[in-house]
């Protein structure tokens, strides 16, 4: 018999571009989107869980001309007796789940039904710095109606959810575009051939990065790029290049004369017309609600994923600076995107129907919080009540026990309690704001110590030797007052 | 060239044993993590997110002589140029990532490690009824120290958990056993054998289902099934059962009484003796810490998991009765188990780390809490604003927003508005407690119509005319006291 191998012993790792997220970063979210689910159900959207697992076949992602149709996205075949079992895959995003949902229960959801949806999404793509193959995604979405009250309501909704995670008016904007207008200057420009209409798409895509006059050289004659490049341009005239820059250029600080300027860049064409009639109806109701242009301004500026929807376009930008990677200066920049398609369910159904929604990108939101300082970053720690004699493990879980129902975060120490410098540094460790000391002189004399490790740290930072005796760090309180005190220290320290 | 064929419309339908969740069952599991996560908080606990994609070799469940190694986990290899990728499978619980988290991290991890986790798991198993291949799981487990404390600390935790999410005390016990104590009434009863061990402990895990009687036929002569079938008994003599029996029956009233028994079932085994203190010091700690019997106790009759783990077992079970799905009563049963495990990292580093921990069956948790009334199985519906008159969506836009600043569930209806019969019917469907009508007339006189629909749905199921003359389910408000008089009718709703 072959001699058996013992087997190597496994790493420790997580997959490539996949990664763990401890603490602070969990629960931060985890409250993050408890708040945001807030807003969203007093909108009157209903929370939806799809499974993280769906059909390839229903996601849309499958290729026949490949073996594997995972391109994209994790799949895998489900296994049967002849190996012919279905691909499955993990979701990619929440809005294909959104449109399967939608078919398969159409007939016993309410309509128009308003979803919302969070949860983590995976990739399959080549992870980078910054770049994971999970992530998560907060979507709400009014499905079923093609009223701009809904577009409406989701920019509104937009505006007031920043405003609940704690994103100051003023430092941000929800700005609205809308897909049929620039079909309508298209039209006008007499633009007829795809390629070339898709050509300029492209290019308006760019406007973010290059600008005006970036974006005119791309249209016209073409430009060289900030490595030296030339990168070749569309081909049109000046002239014909001047609707789609009149387009983007558009938005004026009075909201009349932005749509005055929209009419004369989409002249005669009737789709153009429509889509400014939408943006019209949008700000309406917009300024019914009481949403001015403080928080939500039409904006023809706003060019990402116009070739992707269908009618009104939307995007919330954080209008703050931030520093970037290098030290410059630059704004935040957008947190949250969305608009209206059409085509949602007829993959499934054959029938088209109207929905609009918005994405909101949590890490980025997240991150934006820390950069405000509306987020700590850390978790408050436990006090940590420390273990003098082992022997009185009984004392200190009594002592723990009073605190937790309290309402203290607290924990007794459960290491090694031989070296007590150990046990300060476990509490330094978990951000313990006190530590409890009770040895068998104080149970003695029925008292303990209470160590404000806050105060401390301080002291042995900056403190003269006076306030160092003034204000002691340390100090003995009769055991009966215990939680009262831990209390009051907690609440000087918030302070 | 070959005729394309137009692809067949995809089958909107999950994958065989996956579901979708709506509504309540999303928002009432999200409301009880979040209040499990405030427990497990106040105890020290911090929270930790792995990701959901492991790699099949961290997971533990590689099996080198199966070509797929997908047996229990749903599995992938990761593409590359050669196709020999990485083999990559979702987690199946939360203990396995836990051990690959720890083994990673240990130098940057406070010792002993308190973290709590909760998120989907995912099993490739054959799936039935209410057997699903996604569910939440909800863990808490101490990771780095061998101290009796950390055990009784997490049963302390389960029972204040309980009481937290809406099981009240007395309608729930947490039962602790130690695996110890059964080794050493093994050791008494002579028992070497490690294949008539294991057949004495599969026999034990029994003890749930078949009782007392049942137990001491299966460990001896065998017995009849429910279904007639003979199962072969282990083939102890009776005298050889007796201490395994002592050992299952050996709870008395008084837990003094409970250890004097298990004294006597492990006779003069050290091992034996060395679970009972075990026990014995997670008694004292819990009884100082306030916790009596009415909610943790000690019961060697707890078997599940013995098997599995290596010192002190826990479960929380509810003790309440209801019905099952053919009518008759039964104890409704346990919720969460864990217990104490010593090689969980042992795989990665081949060191030993003592750990212990809970996990709670989150979905018969919010099952049971639906069973007692403690949450709703339905999400209170949106106040509906309906539409008369659809070139005044700004007024009704304005209402709408006017409800939902004063923190009022509120939506305005977003369909066809044509047929007003249509509106109610949507507004029924959303459980919707209130709708508001405001016609052309409403408008010029200054008013709105509010329709109570609870009211009203109970009137017309059971109001004599008298009654539904003195309180009739609609009527006209001030446009300036929409907010305040919704407000009113809601708080008379609730109670």
């Amino acid at each position: 018999m072959a001699k058996q191998k013992k087997a190597p012993r496994p790493k420790a790792i997580t997959p490539k571009g996949f990664r763990d997220y401890f603490g602070a970063e969990v629960s931060e979210r985890a409250e993050m989107l408890h708040r945001i689910a807030g807003v969203y159900h007093r909108y009157g959207f209903e929370a939806l869980e799809s499974s993280a697992v769906e059909t390839v076949e229903a996601l849309g992602k499958f290729l026949p001309d490949v073996d594997r149709p995972n391109e994209g996205v994790f799949a895998w075949q489900e296994s049967d007796e002849d190996g012919k079992g279905d691909w499955m895959a993990l979701r990619y995003d929440l809005t294909a789940p959104l449109a399967r949902v939608y078919a398969q229960h159409r007939n016993d959801l309410p309509t128009p039904y308003r979803r919302y949806a969070m949860g983590p999404v995976w990739r399959n793509e080549k992870p980078g710095p910054g770049r994971y193959r999970q992530f998560y995604q907060c979507d709400a979405d009014t499905v079923g109606t093609a009223s701009m009250a809904a577009d409406a309501e989701i920019c509104a909704m937009l505006s007031d959810t920043l405003e609940t995670v704690g994103i100051e008016r003023g430092d941000y904007l929800v700005r609205v575009n809308n897909r049929k207008v620039l079909n309508g200057v298209l039209e006008t420009m007499g633009l007829s051939d795809e390629s070339q209409r898709d050509a300029v798409l492209r290019t308006i895509d760019k406007f973010d990065k290059v600008g005006e006059a970036g974006v005119r050289a791309l249209l016209t004659g073409g430009r060289l790029d900030a490595s030296g490049a030339f990168i070749d341009g569309v081909g049109l005239s000046d002239d014909q290049a001047e609707p789609v820059i009149a387009f983007l250029t558009s938005r004026a600080d009075d909201v009349a004369k932005t749509f005055d300027n929209l009419r004369s860049a989409v002249g005669a064409s009737t789709i153009g017309a429509e889509g400014i009639a939408e943006l019209e109806q949008i700000n309406e109701l917009l300024a019914a609600g009481g949403y001015g242009a403080d928080r939500i301004v039409i904006d023809p500026s706003v060019v990402r994923g116009l070739g992707y929807y269908t009618g009104p376009v939307y995007e919330a930008e954080l209008t703050f600076e931030i520093f970037d990677e290098k030290g410059r200066k630059r704004q935040f920049g957008s947190v949250a995107g969305g608009g209206r398609y059409d085509d949602l369910v007829k993959r499934f159904t054959g029938q088209a129907v109207p929905a609009t929604g918005v994405s909101i990108g949590v890490d980025r939101l997240l991150a934006a919080l820390r950069e405000k300082g509306r987020i700590g970053g850390t978790v408050a720690g436990p006090v940590v009540v420390t273990v003098m004699d082992r022997d009185r493990m009984a004392d200190y879980q009594a002592m723990v026990a009073e605190l937790r129902n309290a309402g203290i975060r607290a924990e007794v120490y459960l290491g090694n309690p031989k070296n007590f410098g150990n046990q300060l540094k476990y509490a330094d460790k978990r951000n313990a704001p006190v530590a409890i000391i009770e040895g068998g002189d104080e149970k003695e004399k029925g008292v303990v110590q209470i160590k404000d490790l806050i105060l401390g740290a301080r002291i042995a930072q900056s403190a003269t030797l006076e306030e160092w005796k003034e204000r002691p760090s340390q100090f003995e309180v009769a055991r009966g007052d215990l939680v009262a005190r831990v209390r009051e220290i907690l609440a000087g320290q918030e302070s």
